[in-house]
């Protein structure tokens, strides 16, 4: 609409000039056959929301997604990609060149062993599905980084704190945003999220329930600062 | 936009006043947890089509849908459901009251044997998804069918007449709609479907490529002369 367009141009700043953001978004896909999958309810609005702040604040804008049903925001590159074993892949080359690494994808843990070519036909008995772990995309980035400032994502329904930062020091990041997805109208499928972000620094913000696009910007303007060195 | 205003304008008829129809689409989720779960790559599109083009046509219809992201047409009485189970509840609980019922939802024919309350943990080891069959609702419409004019759908890459055929008569319906899911273009996710329509009276109608739209206005007529005895 015009009303955003409006309000995007006035949104546009410059902090992230010259910065190179990659962000990854929505589920994976985890086939046992052609047309059936394992996935969850990921609609990549965070995301997409974070790309497009990101896009504003003049950041070049890298969007790794999975299967939604979402606009690409105006001038970012996105790749799009199904299974978990094709985001490592992509988010591992994009990697390197990145000067800040969100992700808020909700890459599938778990993956069947065996996906079949051809459509099961149906039997009358039951079955087990073998299932197998997928590659720990964030820890992987958490090994291999040098110059990134990188930043994950949780959602959780208690102990919030103690939980992210355990899995901020697991993972070698620089910052985690917590969902707190037991609070009405935050996380999967919402316009809105209430949030704790965690730094390494030691430092907290809470956010109460604001829309994404509002996340976004904080999350993206903390990252900047923790950047520089700037208290905020 | 202004064209499909008018173009639907132009196109309401009255040959299903007075009728019921009632319509499924779009794909169930079988939860094994609150954030995981089996689904399929129905979009719904065929189903929603269906519902909007009877609609121009007079009947009133009700739309029962597995969780899509698509508007609801005019004048359609929508209910959304999430699991086969639901679906199944629903459609039964419609059902003795309704002309004609066309079951174009891809609906999941294996659940988990349980589904979690809470988020399962990661852990570092494989597992397995103990799955048990879903109700067939298909086969129960059938079973209960009286006065009901009864439409299954189909998707085949290959003896699309014979597997019809087969599916038409173990389902007792009146007509099936198989999509050549191997043609490009047709099926799960395009806007299009090439198809074969198979009547119980032993015609037989095949359908090209077209706009899923167009091919709903083709099984709705058919049906109805197919109800009122006339030869087409």
């Amino acid at each position: 609409s015009i009303v955003q367009v409006l309000e995007n141009e006035f949104r546009k700043t410059t902090i992230l000039q010259g910065k190179k953001v990659l962000i990854t978004a929505g589920p994976t896909r985890e086939n046992i056959d052609p047309v059936r999958y394992f996935t969850n309810p990921s609609t990549g609005r965070m995301g997409f929301a974070l790309a497009r702040q990101a896009s504003l604040m003049g950041a070049e804008v890298t969007l790794i997604t999975g299967p939604v049903d979402l606009e690409t925001p105006g001038g970012v590159k996105r790749i799009d990609i199904t299974t978990a074993e094709d985001m490592y892949q992509a988010v591992l080359k994009e990697y390197p060149q990145q000067d800040i690494v969100i992700k808020s994808a909700a890459v599938a843990d778990y993956k069947p062993k065996v996906t079949y070519e051809q459509k099961m036909k149906k039997s009358s008995g039951e079955y087990a599905v073998e299932m197998e772990r997928t590659k720990d995309i964030l820890k992987e980035l958490g090994r291999q980084k040098e110059h990134q400032y990188l930043i994950g994502f949780a959602a959780e329904t208690n102990d919030l704190e103690s939980y992210g930062r355990q899995k901020l020091e697991k993972k070698n990041l620089d910052a985690i945003v917590i969902n707190n997805v037991a609070e009405e109208g935050s996380g999967f499928g919402h316009d809105t999220n209430a949030s704790l972000m965690i730094f390494r620094t030691g430092k907290e913000n809470t956010y109460p329930l604001m829309s994404k696009d509002d996340l976004a910007r904080n999350i993206l303007e903390e990252s900047v600062h923790d950047l520089k060195g700037e208290s905020s």
